[in-house]
Parts: structure tokens; sequence; C-alpha cells
């Protein structure tokens, strides 16, 4: 062993004692007389100390050809520090050292490797092995870490099986685009990589299993986003024998553990359940972030039929109330319109009412004040102020369009004054369940109808008559998690009828054939006696994401890939071998 | 929730109690007055019982059209068995049923749900979701689950922390065949799937993580033999500052552990290290099974120049001795003749030498009886079997030729007479660490020299100076975790020093430019201050196999692949559309 010690673990206990350091040097204070070194590894920092005439010559000429980032072991006693540092674990203490060392040397880094860095994105991708040094990212993966160690022990003791699924299986056109794997063996043949064990978990409930886990890596072809990675891990869950609250409840159980456990928040109350329909009437999203009310209000029967063109030509008008904001200027309310204005939120434009407080009223003394009252006035404006539940001194804020445009533009201006009103606390943490979301969305594009969660979610049984009448109508037994408006996890019930399955399929326009070539494998299990199930798959990468404090999943990844799907810091992916093309049998065509 | 009970919980305290179980019908017995149903799910089997009268006709009529496999939810009552079964858990009760809910039909299975079914392999592979329905194929994957779970368990405690690695990386020609994955967004480039996260563990070392590990799934694009997969899973480990000491009782702490609480096997000694050269020969395999002794002996010395031609032609002549076996007849030494003939072992004949106890001797009155008795007399066989340690009541079984080869066939012959004097229990288990691997093997076909490990494993450092001089002399910091005669794990302290690296690579045939371009990215992190480090991969398959007391790790797989890496189930690899070749820009080309 090259160490008896790490660098965060000798105290004012441990004074007088020989001990063996290995570490990074974080920084060298060369004040003539002393010198002191930050010694840094996984565990901490710990102080080395020189001093000119105590310690000997080739030890000091030894340490001034020390450099940042090199790797060095040394040997020496602990002593107490005069001036004591209470911010590191190890601040009472420091090491006078007796020799050096040098393990590996290190040419200078391009970037700092301290909190607050120098370096840029692309720069910390390309030397990620670098950026790891850097506690803020040790921290998160750490983290990630303990949330994978913590969420297995729950699921472990609720007598989860954990089962390893393929990642060589079968491309299937529905969903997302599948990365695909020639086979050499099988000239012609692909395997796909798998965008979740979805069809393998059920396989496994009618194998009995019972109740199956996986922390699991998927894999989507798609164009990248910021949050977005080629690949990503799930924590993926099935069930058998349970209905709807079953599954919800036993994983709002593992949501609870793992605050308690990561965040030592406890959570007591039951996490609210909300009906697909109502979150997207109150908020104007299926994943509304409840850390603050501000709801929408459907205005458009109070204010249409009034002569004003912008209301009486669109299908819906709502708003919200921003509590406290009468007194906006001008230019705060300028920058909302250009908010919602942005192109990729798509409103015309933002009709304020300021209903003012007493002695706050216009110049002509009136409570109101709005970009619309040439149309409305006092009464009108207090009946629509009345409806948004606004209080004098609250702005109400009013957009109007087409019905699904409008309530996604009013669902992001919400979120942009709770942003403005600080009530999105990355501290505090509101979770819900969005249930009963539709179970198929139709496709202008395309003119089909797409399973909105994957085509094994089942239809709600009240609703199952109308499948082949109002498709568009059916309720699924589909849920999600929601944290703070991030989509955590979804899931359903799955339909586990041979028959049903086979009609879900001809409603999403699949001819039987197709239907058999891609998914027969599972109706044919369906005819074996499936028992009924259900389950949930989590979005690793985000939770830890959420958890930690941030918005971009990459920070949680340990060598995540860049916005093209790239791993600068290997340069993946690259060209292959003419012999390799040609083991597999195939040949690259020129792009036009 | 559709139970309020497992098939596996009910016992004799819950006689009186009001229940409702689901499961699949294992068995019916109908005796007229009285049916039986044996109701199985994941946890056990309970009894059902029906009886004419007293059950209500519509239920008895309704028993009478279930079938096997069925998925069904009953109601009823527990009560005291008359006829108790004490094999099973729930042996002391059954239900009286009041109500019966058939949940999924089944067309009649294929192959019975039994631990000795009709199926073979082929027809449980394209059903393997009912395989895994039969019970050992469920405690199969459930051991799997424990091992995984205590592996975690041990090395959280140990302060490693796990960490994800990409699934899509770069090709290296260097090593077996990787799987590539077509790169939509860069036209004529590749992904490749690991073959281990190597190089990626080794920059989390250069990243400080100090201690890492994973369990991780793995590819190989390799031509199958029974006991490979495309896809298998290792435990995947990596330490900083350490020496192979201390890898190796890190890492038989681990193995102590699954000992313990996978098998209940307390293992008090350190096991046995040796070294490889002599692993080779006293056992002529480098993964020796030291369940029993019989130790190979070299005999060249002491048998050539004797004027036996055999022998005067060899390389090498080596025994082995089996214990109380100088009895055997012609038959039994014809067996064994012909199987070290076989084609994969290829000796070309085998000698033996009976030495009879005194109360056995030959016809003539001598103590030996041998194939060679014509060109070595009894002294000469004396001094042969004393040197093999044979005692009187032995039979010495002695190959000759090419050294290699003959060692290789004596350990084939040498497991061969352990396994037909039950030397080889599989309820014994009997570890060895192999170390002091060579670094590298010279190929006769390429006419260079390869990574016996892998390219990053380090040289023993009195070694070192060989490397260039006399290459296949140079010894490496490689080892072997051995159990049984399996190879569970290996892993080696790697190189850390650039320089060294480039210089490993200019061993094995690289150029400089080839070194840079597929390993560049490693070697730029040995300039930034590379720890010393080391660590070890485990066969998680193997392993799994090994304490389940099985040959095969498709056991151990819930979803494996045939021996031409097909997944027969789902049918994959298959075809996939012109659309996805086209988005990917490539063309197959058919095979000549």
């Amino acid at each position: 062993m090259y160490r008896t010690h790490t660098c965060g673990e000798l105290n004012i206990n441990n004074v007088n004692k020989s001990v063996t350091l290995c570490g990074w040097i974080q920084r060298i204070r060369d004040k003539g007389g002393m010198i002191w070194i930050d010694l840094r590894d996984r565990y901490g920092i710990t102080q080395l100390m020189f001093e000119e005439g105590s310690s000997s010559d080739t030890l000091i000429k030894q340490v001034r050809e020390l450099g940042r980032e090199f790797v060095i072991q040394v040997r020496g006693f602990v002593i107490e520090r005069e001036a004591k540092n209470s911010n590191i674990l190890t601040g009472d203490i420091e090491i006078r050292v007796d020799t050096i060392t040098i393990l590996n040397r290190s040419e200078t880094p391009p970037f700092t490797i301290e909190e607050n860095t120098d370096g840029g994105d692309e720069l910390r991708m390309r030397y990620r092995y670098l950026d790891l040094r850097r506690e803020i990212v040790r921290t998160n993966l750490e983290l990630r870490h303990r949330m994978a160690a913590k969420t297995r022990i729950f699921l472990d003791s609720e007598g989860f099986i954990e089962t390893e699924t393929p990642c060589l299986i079968k491309s299937t056109p529905e969903g997302a685009r599948d990365f695909v794997v020639p086979s050499r063996m099988h000239t012609g043949e692909f395997y796909a990589l798998p965008q979740s064990p979805q069809t393998f978990k059920q396989l496994l409930m009618v194998g009995g299993f019972d109740k199956y886990y996986q922390i699991v890596r998927c894999f989507r072809d798609e164009d990248l986003r910021a949050d977005r990675q080629p690949e990503f891990t799930q924590i993926d869950c099935e069930m058998s024998f349970v209905e709807q609250d079953d599954v919800l409840n036993t994983f709002e159980e593992l949501a609870k553990h793992l605050f308690i456990e990561i965040l030592d928040i406890d959570i007591k109350n039951d996490f609210p359940r909300i009906a697909w329909s109502e979150a997207m009437e109150y908020y104007g999203t299926d994943k509304p972030d409840i850390r603050f009310e501000m709801k929408i209000t459907n205005l458009t029967s109070l204010v249409k039929g009034k002569g004003f063109k912008v209301f009486d030509n669109a299908e819906y008008i709502g708003g919200i109330c921003a509590s406290g904001c009468a007194g906006y200027s001008r230019k705060q309310i300028d920058n909302l319109t250009a908010f919602v204005q942005k192109p990729q939120i798509g409103a015309k434009g933002l009709i304020y009412i300021k209903f003012f407080k007493t002695d706050q009223k216009t110049e002509d003394n009136r409570d109101y004040k709005s970009s619309i009252d040439k149309f409305f006035p006092d009464n009108e404006l207090e009946m629509i102020t009345s409806a948004a539940g606004a209080e004098p001194g609250d702005l109400v804020l009013i957009l109007a369009g087409e019905k699904k445009q409008t309530l996604y533009a009013l669902s992001e201006l919400r979120l942009e004054m709770g942003t403005i009103l600080g009530l999105r606390d990355n501290n505090k943490f509101a979770p819900l369940w969005v249930t009963d979301f539709p179970l198929l969305e139709w496709d202008e594009e395309t003119k089909r109808y797409y399973a909105m969660h994957h085509p094994f979610t089942s239809p709600k049984a009240e609703d199952t008559d109308k499948l082949e009448t109002a498709p568009g109508e059916v309720r699924a037994n589909a849920y999600d998690l929601v944290i703070n408006g991030v989509e955590i996890g979804g899931g359903s019930i799955r339909i586990y009828d041979n028959q049903l399955q086979k009609t879900m399929f001809k409603c999403l326009g699949f001819s039987e054939e197709e239907a058999q070539s891609q998914f027969g494998f599972l109706m044919d299990a369906f005819k074996y006696g499936a028992p009924p199930h259900g389950g949930i798959a989590f979005g690793f990468d985000r939770w830890c994401a959420l958890f930690g404090g941030s918005e971009s999943i990459r920070d949680f990844i340990a060598f995540p890939k860049n916005n093209a799907g790239r791993d600068t810091m290997i340069d993946s992916p690259s060209p292959i071998s003419g012999e390799q093309l040609k083991e597999l049998n195939l040949k690259i065509e020129k792009k036009k």
C-alpha cells in the first residue's frame, strides 16, 4: 500500500503520528522560509509543511521542483497547526514532511482544478478525467452512487428481484429511433439497443417473477437537446397482480425513502394526485411545478363576445394571477410580453390587468389599469380579476389563442413568473402524481394515432368500449411522477389480454402482420397465462440532477456525450477499418 | 391489490382467516367428490380445495373448466389439512375456496412447468417466459440477484464508488472483435460497444476516484461456444495507490464475503497464491482445479535416453499419479487412452505404470505392470513411480510430446481422473490466486506479440529492462482468481507512465500513429498526474454459475442467446427497414 492514511482523515488525535500520504498537489505557497502544499485526494485535502533550515536542503530543493497536479507520496509527522482552518476536516493539523516521492509528473492542466474553474464546457468535456478531479463533479457522481445504492436497498427490502435484461435486442419502428448493431454472423441482420426493457419486463411478469427492477442503460437515437443523452439510465420496475394505486403507493414510498436518505427531507403527507385533464386545465402542462399555486383560470366564456377581436377570435382565453405585482413597470410588462412572444413559446401578445390597492389607484382614481380597458369597463375588469382570484395589489396576465398552444404559453409564463417571484426554490421539493393520461394522441402529419405512453398501456376499463369508436377520448391507466415541474418517472398498468393488445395495435394502424412480426412474441406470451401487471420507469440521470440541484443531467454522468452525440475525449464515434466493414458485409453510402 | 397473501406464506397460524390468493394452476387433482388445485406463484405453492356438495355446483363446474397455467384469483378460508405435506412451507394448510375469478386463460404450454421438464433446450429458449416459471430457473436468477446485492454491499462498505461508464464508445482493433453501432448523425462513423470498461476505469483513477466498481454489461463479437454469450456481465473494479497484494487482499475478502453470505461457507485460510509458471508446471494449466492434488511430475530428464523412442523424441514427458488405481482393467486404460487421443486433447498415446501392492503382484511376481516394461526394467519403473509420488496400489499415467501440448493434455487427463475418482465435488470449493503471468504471448501466425492480459498491464519492475531485449520473458503484475478450475476473475497493476505505455504499444507492434489514434486519450491522460493503480474484473455470469453448481452461464441469464448469438424468442437479430438503412447511410453487401 502506498499510503497509511487518506488526505481526508487525519485530525488533532493523530498528532505526532508518523504517516504516509498520497495525492495530487492542489496548491503550493512558497513564503521563502516556509513552504506549504495542499495535498488532495478523493477524501479531502491535507496541508504539508516544509521549513527552510529545519527541512533538509535536498527536500526543499525537491519541493521547489514540484508543480500543480503532480502525484506525490510523502512521509512525515502529524503536527498541530498554528493557524487552524475550520473549513476542512483536517484543518487542525498539518504534516511536517521528511521525504517526498514523485509518483507522476503533470503538465500544466488546460484548466484549473477548482470549484470555479476557468475551463469552458468543451475543454472540460475533452479532458473529462481532469474535470472529474473537481470536487463539484465528484460530489455529483457520489450522489448518483448513493441514489442507486439507496434505491436498491429499498426495492430489495420490498421483495423486488433485480434482473438483467438483454442489450442486444430487436429493432421496432414504434417509438423513438433505435440504435442498431449489425450482426456479423447473420448477414443483413441487426440487433437493436433497447430504448427501455419494456417488453422484457412484461415477459418477466408472464414468467412469474412478480416484482422486478433494474437500474439499466437505455438508448435513443434522437436529435439531442441539452438535457438528452443518446444513452441514459432508468430505474425500471414492474409488478404483478397490482392495480394503479398499488404501483403509486409502492413507488411513492421509494421516493419518500430517497428524499429522507439522500436529502434528509421527511415528507409525511401523501403526494397529491391529479388527473391529466386537470393538470392541463390548471397548469397548462402535464408536469406542473406545484411549489407555487398561481393556477391558470379559464376566462373564455367570461370575456368572449365583448367586441374585443383578439378574444372574440380566440378558441381559448386564460389568465394567471401574479400576486403583489400590480406595481409592475411598463418595462417589466414589456419583458414579459417579449418572453411570451419568443418563437419557442409563440404567443401573439400579452394582456394585463393591474388591480390596485386603495392607496395606489390610477391617476383618474380607478382600481384597474389594463391593456384592454378600452374594451372592458372597470366592472368587467373586476369580474375578470375576481375570476382569476386576484386581490388588490395583484397583476392578472392573460393570453388568448388556439387552446393547446395558449395553455402551453400560459404554463411557461406561469413558470417564468414563479422564477421572478422566487417561488421556485431548488431546496424545496413538491412531488405529485399526474394520472389518467389519454391513451392515444392524434398526429396530424401522419394522420394516425400514436400511443401517448407506449402500445402496451391499458385503457381504463370504463373507456374500453370507446377504443374503436372514439379512440381520442379513451383514458389510460397511466401515471407520471412529477417533482418541481420535472417528469421523474412514468408508468402504466399494462394490457395483459391478447385480444385487447391486438385491438390496440389496430388502433395504432398496425396491420396484423406488422403487429405479429414486431410484437408477436409478446402476444404469444399472453396466450399462456399472463397475470395482470403494471410498472414504472424513472429517469435516473434526471432524478440525480434534480436532487443535486442542477438542471443538466450531463453533470451527473461520468462520461457524457456532447450535443452532437460525440465523446470528444475518446473521439467517438469514429470511422472503423475496411476489414471490419467487410466482415459485417456493410458499405457506407456517400451522403448526397 | 389483487391478493391478500402470496402462495408461499400461509401456515397453521392463519387457519380460519379469509384470504385472497392469485397465481398459476400448477396441477389439478379431480377425485370426483373432491378436487384439489396446486396454486403457484414466485413464493410457493398453496393447495386449494373444493368439495362436491359443500362447494356450490357453479363453483365446481367452474373448477372443471380450468386448465394448467391458467391465472386465477381465489377467495376462501384457510383450513388445516388432513394430510399434511412437510415438503412445502404451506403444507399444513389448504384453502377452502368460495369464489374463483379467471384472470387469464392459458393454452397448453409447449412443455411442462416442472423441475424435470419435457422441453428441450431449443423449445425452452423460444418460450423463455414459460421456462422462467420453473423453480430451478427462477432460483438461479434469485441467486444472481443476491450475488449482485451482496457484492454491492461489500464494495460500498469498502468505500468503492459505483460509477457508470458509457456503452457507446470507440472501436479498437486490439483484443476481441467489437460490436459496432453506426452513427446516424455522423455518416460513416461508428460507436463500439465496450468489451470492458478498461480504459474508462483507468481514466476514473486519473480523475482521482480512488476506488471504483461497476456491475456492468460487456460485449464481444466472438464465435460462440457453449459457455460464451455475446453480452455478459462483469464485476469491474479499480483502485489507486495500490500494489498487487492490496488488490488481492481486498478481493479475496470480497470472495470470502460471497462464500459466507451466499453459500454459508466460512473460508478462514488465505487463498493459496501460486505463480503462473508453477501452475503450468504442476497442473498444466493457468486455472488449476485444486480441489484435489494429483500434481504433474516432470519426468523428462528421468526417462529420456533409455532407448524408448517415444520418450527420446519428446520435448517433454510428464506424468500424474492416480491414487488407488493400480487395479484398472484393460478397458479402463483403453478408455483413458481414447480420452487423451480425442482431437481436442490430441495426445498420441497413453503410457501407464501400475504399481501393485504386495498382495496384488503380477503373475510373474513383479511389483509393476506397464505399457513400457519392455524398455524400462522394474528398478527404473520404481524410480519413475517414486518420482511421481506413487505408493503401492497407485497408477501412474504418462504422456510425452511437445511440451505445451503435452502439459495441456496432462491437465485434461488430470481433470478426467479427478472426475472419475469423485474428487471434484460441486459442493466443495477451492479458490486460489495465480500470479506472475507472462506479459506477452508470441503469435506464430501474425508473427507478433500480443498482450496476454491487455496492453495496459504493467511489467514487473525487475523485468522491465527485458521489454525491448527479451519481451517473451517479461512477467506481468497480473493475476487471476481461480475457483475449482474456473477462472472467475483477472486483473493487473496497470501502467501509469506515459513512456512505459508507449514502449508497451511498440512491443505490440503499434506504430506511434496507431497508438495515438486509438489510445491517445489514455496516454494524454497519463501526462496530467496519473496515480499508480490496478484492478480486477470478475465474470459475474460465471461466478453465479459456479456458486449455483452449474457449468453453463446460460442458466443464470434471464434471456440468453443461443450458440448462434440469436434470441429465438424475439427473433433477433433481424432485418431492419430500408428507411433505417438509408438514415444510417449503409448498404448491405451480398455475401459471396
